[in-house]
């Protein structure tokens, strides 16, 4: 008697996966430095060093009793402080103790804060494009994830959509800026338009709309791009946090929620997120883990391949014809592929050993997504096969 | 619109926790050597040293990028390999790579191996006295958990009561040996006559009945107890194991779930895991844990003080009168009190700042359980206290 509901879902793989395994495949049969795999959002840089230091120092110094002793279940006491404070600091929303929790990393957290402000049967909005997980993470709560078409001119939110499908079954809205897949980070006048949007529902319909803010990206931002801190703008925030990408942790499963302190039931939002866990298995990030990215909480790794890669690869795109909004931060570029169909696109890059993921998971079909963490060197050869491709495909010339 | 049913929660704190923090206010009040806390199932030796020296070298000397990188979502494979063959060796049961599963401690398994096995409305089994933690554990997935009353003479099963509530609806029974609260291992008997009873019933009612076997205490045993090792002994069985206790590691959150290579559709259960983690947001425990892990699997802490513990305990519970049963493993004992409301007696205890816990939430009025892994002067030192207890309380001499 297997449980049925879980057992259909082993057909549907994340195309993500299968196009990377797919280039994993085919690095074995032709040597790696032939594929050119844009599949997977996998940080391609060390962790900062500092990390390693603090995890070893921890280790060899400190009681082991202690270090590798049970978490409290909100996350050990001093760690969450740490993230209190250095969050204050840097972008002076008040937060206290009581108002972080620690988490397995950002699904870890999109878990506990979803099913703590929705019920079954609740609607949750999100923007496209969006990252095609959402839909297991939400699906899987009872609530309902709803999808807002893009707003292909900039990918900032398509408001006109938005407020059509805003109504009083929805409680939380999911936005996670700097994006994945288009690399945009929401513009401060977006963040206060929304805000705005929201307050004015949330008078009309009488109850709470969270926003849901999913932050891995959030140190990952390129010059001149804009980075709202959301929380600062919306009282009713969740964030979600994770240490994956800024300090290339993606392993160790290390993350939290940040409750905004004005928040409605702000000072109890934590001690629930707890209760939840007690249902879903999740008992804090290692303990070890917690204590040492405590020590490191400003610090990211060495990102700065990212803005390079994606200034090549944007260059090059608009040298080529391609409609592409440049990112403002992420790994991540999300162009308009050359003929409608974004699968026909991609499996005809495949041929090239270009593998390119088309859009149409992330609620964007005609576009696809590059993952551009890998190395320079990696990306700079990728272009006189992306040009063959599009030459011998599209008639593109430059 | 916070979620009204999590909320509701809030109220509910576990009664050890609440005794607990109790333990340690007083401590600070008047000095923690005087304050007898028996509540807590925190183990209290360090973990084996070659644990802490396998981590650090891991994090010294391999790339930092596949050290701290994305961990597959079944866990790592070479990590699974060595789980697989060493359970294989130690136990005789065929396990491969395919049939282990990577958890966030044995919380994280059993919330996987329920999800799997049982759908909204199925009856779990679960014996008396039990770990209250399983009413979240079940009932939160939207199977039922129905608790089998104890059988008091030896805390083995009581077989009359399981084979009267067992019907239909049933499609897995959850079993804890050694048991916390009570210390027993379920003898080799035991384990073969459940066995046959199940496989008596998957035939007559055409279905599958799984055991989940939750098993953190399987390498806590002492001298003289029979340990089985429940997957031998029937085939639908999904092994819960965490290395919290055995390696002192509880708040590194590290576990597996070993589905028995026999067992129904036992070729997609680890993979029906991956897609359960999906939604409940777990996703492996920390890369570099479960490398350190496995490089220890055969290890673990110095637990001998647990059995000199227990012989202790027993020997003065048994001299003072009181009705126990002889623990098996753990670090639990679970006496009956001296009058029929164990509420009462602890909280007559409380007032010599000896700290126990009633039985009631194990599903066994008028028990006590007796966490002792704390160190043997405090278990010793504690003594006195309850001597000065049963006799001023209930005029016991010895």
């Amino acid at each position: 008697m297997i449980n049925e509901s879980y057992k259909a879902m082993l057909g549907g793989k994340s195309i993500i996966r299968e196009l990377s395994e797919y280039a994993t495949a085919r690095g074995e049969e032709i040597g790696y430095e032939n594929v050119f795999d844009y599949t997977l959002g996998n940080p391609s840089v060390p962790c900062a060093k500092e990390f390693n230091e603090a995890l070893i120092n921890i280790i060899k110094n400190e009681d082991p009793v202690a270090v590798h002793g049970y978490s409290p279940s909100l996350g050990i006491t001093r760690v969450r402080t740490a993230i209190a404070e250095s969050l204050c600091r840097r972008f002076g929303v008040d937060y206290k103790t009581e108002h972080i929790f620690m988490t397995s990393g950002a699904a870890g957290a999109l878990a506990h804060a979803l099913r703590a402000v929705t019920k079954p049967g609740d609607e949750v909005l999100v923007f496209a494009p969006y990252f095609p997980e959402y839909n297991e993470y939400v699906n899987r709560t009872g609530a309902v994830l709803k999808v807002v078409p893009p707003n292909f001119e900039d990918f900032q939110i398509n408001f006109e959509a938005f407020c059509e499908m805003l109504n009083p079954k929805v409680n939380a809205v999911l936005i996670n800026s700097p994006n994945n897949p288009s690399g945009i980070a929401l513009t401060t006048e977006t963040v206060e338009r929304l805000a705005a949007v929201l307050e004015e529902k949330q008078r009309e319909y009488g109850h709470d709309i969270f926003i849901i803010s999913d932050e891995p990206y959030r140190e990952i931002i390129f010059k001149g791009a804009e980075n709202p801190y959301i929380s600062k703008f919306y009282d009713n925030t969740l964030s979600c946090y994770s240490f994956s990408k800024s300090l290339s942790l993606p392993g160790e499963r290390i993350g939290y929620v940040a409750v905004n302190p004005k928040c409605t039931d702000s000072d109890i939002l934590a001690v629930m997120f707890g209760q939840i866990s007690r249902g879903i298995g999740h008992n804090c990030p290692a303990s070890s883990i917690q204590l040492a990215v405590s020590e490191v909480l400003e610090l990211t790794s060495d990102l700065s391949v990212y803005e390079r890669n994606m200034n090549l690869i944007y260059d090059e795109l608009i040298k080529l014809g391609f409609t592409v909004v440049k990112p403002g931060g992420t790994f991540y570029i999300f162009p308009k592929a050359l003929e409608d169909d974004a699968n026909a696109f991609c499996m005809k890059a495949k041929k090239y050993d270009l593998i390119l993921v088309p859009g149409n998971n992330f609620g964007a079909p005609g576009y696809f997504r590059m993952a551009y963490c890998i190395s320079t060197e990696k990306v700079l050869k990728s272009f006189a096969v992306l040009e063959k491709f599009v030459k011998e495909e599209y008639g593109v010339t430059v």
